[in-house]
């Protein structure tokens, strides 16, 4: 026996690796099959311990057909919430939040002026739809913006796991908190390096 | 002599007090005013102590004459930053601002929308006009929403000092900090009730 490491390694999971097409497919063509052939994987693994908050497992549920599931998945994938009421953040944080959101209120409100002004040229609808999407990249995009971020953050914080999410938001915000953090594009080579090893 | 307070109470100032007419009024007729006035009182009661962060002082001398604020106002505020860099907050803080924000948001894409969709009815300077004034309410109003708010409470939460200010987004979280707070309109009141007792 070689020196084994004593404590397991622990992982926190997001649903965008299952989901997002970027990374999904390197697992199956869909979120299902996905789901599957990574619980084939994390099988094999026995020295990486995968959590997922119930947030985020609820969110996959909607993806996945749900009867394709076997039972085993919850066996590896352990469901559970950051003590949210036990923990704590640095007060700084409160300020980089608040201090980010105004910036992006304010590039909100450019973007619906933008979108009066041009009402006149482009069909309302036409208007609307372009707004919708501006206002949304304004005020959404590489922010933590839903609860469910902060759980994977919280999350992987009060674990010291490793966090595999395609969400740039919630990846710069785990790097203010010394979070380690994992490609999302390397997620499969990286469990399959752990089975190489243990067949050497 | 009487049971004295061993411990001086403290009060964190906002400028809100100095500025806004419906409690400035209570000190007198301008800014500058108020502040000289305010500054008289609070001289005549040794047993508080008050507090200003920087942030929100700097704030202040954009509304005052600057050349008639008297050396003293610097003894009897004292200017202090809360020490954010030790300082934590309840990790469920960031839960409840960011679920704030995601309702604001949407409810501002609304206010937006409506206003893409009046364009063709009314001058467009109007319907911009109207659409900031519903925005900023739908973003800003009631909400904490500004570095200075977050000095306000952190401050008052470190020193464990009377909050007095007239914004309610500070209002509302400082409440979930536990941080006392006072009505702004008996600021006034308050202090002379330091006076009256002294001079029994």
């Amino acid at each position: 026996m070689g020196p084994a490491k004593s404590k397991k390694d622990k992982l926190v999971l997001d649903t965008s690796l299952f989901v997002n097409p970027e990374v999904r497919n390197d697992f199956g063509r869909s979120p299902t099959e996905a789901m599957n052939n990574f619980l084939e994987l994390a099988e094999q693994v026995p020295s990486l311990e995968f959590y997922m908050p119930p947030s985020i497992f609820e969110e996959l549920l909607n993806f996945v057909d749900k009867r394709r599931i076997p039972g085993a998945l919850l066996a590896v994938i352990h469901q559970k919430s950051p003590c949210i009421h036990e923990m704590t953040t640095p007060a700084v944080f409160l300020y980089e939040l608040i201090e980010d959101m105004r910036q992006r209120i304010n590039k909100g409100l450019r973007v619906a002026e933008k979108a009066v002004r041009s009402a006149g040229d482009e069909g309302e609808r036409e208007v609307i739809k372009g707004m919708r999407k501006g206002y949304r990249e304004a005020l959404r995009e590489g922010i933590l913006d839903s609860k469910e971020d902060v759980d994977l953050i919280l999350l992987a914080k009060e674990l010291d796991a490793v966090l595999v999410t395609l969400d740039q938001g919630a990846i710069k915000w785990a790097e203010k908190l010394g979070i380690r953090w994992l490609m999302p594009e390397k997620f499969k080579e990286y469990l399959e390096s752990f089975i190489d090893k243990s067949g050497k």
